[in-house]
């Protein structure tokens, strides 16, 4: 499998060289339109790139594996970038796997399930996905976080390739070593190391992800990471409660920010009304339950 | 904060009518033409939506996690869509979370920081990244994956929240459970028993990622996942050999494939002369390598 990691700064010459003959510009025109300019030249450099690189090694690979985040880096030009790069992989005869790494709760890996494989619908009727053949996962968040993808790869025809033993110097420590104590103590104590070059005024810029579905281990997390910020998700939909989450404070006014998504959006679809003043309702009643 | 999680089949229904009457159309004009009319209006929705969501709470809150997945759902006009949703939320005064969960090996966390944060620069200038405030980050690669994004979130004045203890049901069987074994077999259970139900043949469509820069892993992983194709990175440019990885085959021929980048394209830089040519080369020697 040929891994197809883009890198603007390290680009076979013809790639950029092609784009200046076809443009005739280098992109100088200043401001937004710059930038505009800057990444949609670079994307069509990772293409011409992607593309002969592809060409010339698409004999000896049975797939194509196409690093999501070197495209990710030039934002929807990117994406655009993506999706024709794995065009190209196709009609040289390649599976295409898409490398991103994904995971998430199960409603969002639902999403990222439309986004690799088979697309969804909405109100203007269906959208496509990348329509990879697999994909890479993080199995970190659980079992319940995989299955919508490992579903939509099987409804696909497709498949995936979850993490186990990564190739990184890294993986050691959290992958190889024993340890009694549970993982989220484990990957607090990382947190806590991480975020000590980077604290001030006893508050790190490195947080931490803790879920206020478990309100019970805040205080203990909280006294694993006593200068990291905290953001909790989970309130409302998922079950959690503002309340609870006093024990995620620490001294620093700073130290924990609660996040809720349909406790507020939906708000109109429990509460009734029009959805802008549902939310609104929904917002201030949560503010208050957490900083009273 | 608000968690902005757009799901087009759920969105305000002021959202999708906005759209309808500011266009005129509802995009059936069938084909290729279609799925990027459908994309494109989906996406004027999501930022109809997402306007109003933030005008209606941005008084009440301090932030606005933007969910990624549901915007990667659609595409190039998706992050065109984040990228318009997350000035909005400036513009309303709110700090932007960019909630990705992203982790991956050093290289290619790099490039992920230069999507959310900063951006970067390559053959035609420098390319803006989504410019947020923070960004959500998965721990499970380990420390040298996280160094660089941490890095750059110091660098732009930000700040991240790296995964401790997620909020979703599935979480407790990874991050609470003590366990003496470590981390990569009990992930290797985990994907051989997301796999049995979907094995034909002696194959699972749930396969595993196991690095080739650990040939002495390899051995034992097989025989915690029988069934398991194996990705394996890592070879070449990051240390691994391809003859080490005899370990990581089972009885099906499909049973593991190696993946190779720097080593393929970057071959030109090492053996000279021009770069599809030196590619080439390179597959063809890892393939006869792995397959001799």
């Amino acid at each position: 499998m040929v891994g197809v990691d883009p890198d603007p700064a390290k680009l076979w010459p013809q790639a950029a060289a092609r784009v200046t003959a076809a443009t005739g510009t280098r992109g100088a025109t200043g401001g937004a339109t710059a930038h505009a300019d800057t990444r949609a030249l670079t994307a069509e450099a990772l293409v011409a790139h992607c593309g002969a690189l592809l060409e010339a090694v698409a004999d000896q690979c049975v797939a194509a594996k196409l690093q999501l985040a070197c495209f990710e880096r030039l934002g929807a030009a990117g994406w655009d970038a993506l999706e024709r790069v794995a065009a190209l992989a196709r009609q040289a005869g390649l599976l295409v796997i898409a490398d991103g790494k994904r995971g998430d709760v199960p409603t969002t890996a639902q999403a990222y399930a439309e986004a690799l494989f088979g697309g969804g619908s909405g109100p203007f009727g269906a959208y496509p996905g990348l329509g990879a053949d697999a994909a890479t996962l993080n199995p970190l968040l659980g079992r319940d976080a995989l299955e919508p993808l490992v579903a939509a790869a099987a409804a696909s025809g497709g498949g995936c390739f979850v993490l186990v033993r990564t190739s990184n110097p890294g993986a050691a420590e959290l992958q190889d070593q024993p340890a009694t104590e549970p993982l989220r103590l484990r990957l607090a104590r990382l947190v806590r190391e991480l975020g000590e070059p980077h604290t001030q005024d006893g508050l790190s810029l490195v947080g931490a992800v803790c879920g206020a579905t478990r309100p019970d281990l805040l205080g203990e997390l909280r006294k694993a990471m006593p200068a990291t910020p905290f953001l909790l998700p989970g309130v409302g939909a998922q079950g959690g409660s503002a309340q609870a989450l006093r024990a995620a404070l620490s001294e620093h006014p700073a130290s924990a920010i609660v996040t809720a998504s349909r406790t507020i959006a939906d708000a109109w679809r429990v509460l009734g009304g029009d959805p802008a003043t549902a939310a609104a309702r929904a917002a201030a009643q949560l503010r208050s339950e957490t900083w009273p």
